[in-house]
């Protein structure tokens, strides 16, 4: 019996945004909370969890040289592998997917500093089981589905919120990205059930928000000293 | 003619949460952030922009004293119906109705206290004009439908999450408040569309949130400073 702990692991952590042209703000990655890039907070979130986990970093190419200044600024010592991103989300965990040696492999958002170790345990647990698993919260406020102009309240206990860290089986998640490109895929749930798997879910923690506002960063700013 | 701006209105403020029983948590509605209760700042929105809106709080029975003991406190002086509640968040918006003479009324959370005054112009505008009108947000998240043990992926853009207030002609939300309940009546949107009613989106804002969590008061408190 092979004991599914044993599996090797990789995590791409991807963060998008527009290149760093001049007047430009900032993206939200890169933004400091108490004096540390918000990057580094995700990063650190999953050496804790396993300090031998494969950590890719898949950034827009004109970003890399800015990251490495950060890093060195930080002394930012964490070992991950950079690799450049594509066009659209989809296509930059492509290019992260071919330097992925884990057995599992879990996609991340770089702006979401707070998943929980709770969580990540679990979803990666719960992929080297099934195959897939992600991380989903039930919807606080009522939903409603837009039909052209028109809409139509919707039974909201019936959805899920979805978060990441997103786990699979590599072989499950490299066959997925082999496929083609469709606008629908928003995350990597939707590329592996496009591809026939059934996707796995767990509780997610709802302080794992993804930052892209100043507003949400304000609540970031609150969640550190929590 | 009639212009539509001299429509009267009425504001239905509702806070539920369970009894004031010893030892529970203080509902929501009632908590301090810098020291005024929620209850208090989410009424003062409605009054600074119609300082002649009928203004109806609906509460369980046995909050009533607690609030009339607050309001004294902090020498609460805007003018406002109590009203006592029902079993179920219907049931409560019902009974408030029965004293509602506005022509136009607005349904809206005690524990929303950062509805934005464009946005409550502007559901009270367009309900005048249209007979409906609720605040909306597009999806941050990725969404998911459940099937009894699996999921898909659902297209976010073609969902919205759902605000407060929710303003229509009274014609319209006492006709549909006057047929039978159904537990999928989450909000008065799906209230007055069972009742055969189409329901008109208007943009709402992002810091309108519900406080339900610690982790909401937290954010709450930063949204009082900002």
């Amino acid at each position: 019996m092979v004991c599914s702990f044993f599996m090797t692991k990789t995590i791409i952590i991807t963060a998008a945004g527009k290149g760093l042209r001049m007047g430009a703000d900032l993206p939200k990655q890169f933004l400091p909370i108490a004096g540390k890039p918000i990057l580094q907070y995700t990063i650190e979130q999953f050496y804790n969890y396993d300090n031998a986990m494969e950590i890719i970093l898949v950034l827009p190419e004109d970003h890399i040289p800015y990251w490495q200044l950060l890093i060195n600024d930080h002394n930012f010592t964490i070992p991950h592998q950079l690799v450049e991103g594509g066009e659209t989300r989809y296509h930059s965990i492509k290019n992260g997917l071919e330097y992925a040696t884990g057995e599992v492999i879990g996609v991340h958002d770089g702006v979401r500093p707070f998943a929980s170790q709770e969580v990540i345990s679990s979803v990666f647990a719960k992929a080297e089981i099934t195959g897939s698993a992600i991380p989903v919260l039930p919807l606080v406020d009522s939903i409603r589905e837009l039909h052209g102009q028109s809409s139509t309240a919707r039974d909201r206990s019936r959805f899920v919120s979805v978060q990441t860290p997103q786990c699979f089986k590599s072989a499950i998640l490299k066959s997925a990205y082999s496929t083609g490109y469709n606008e629908l895929f928003t995350d990597d749930a939707s590329v592996v059930e496009a591809n026939g798997q059934s996707i796995h879910l767990i509780e997610g923690n709802r302080e794992n928000i993804k930052i892209t506002t100043p507003f949400d960063l304000e609540i970031a700013k609150i969640l550190l000293k929590a």
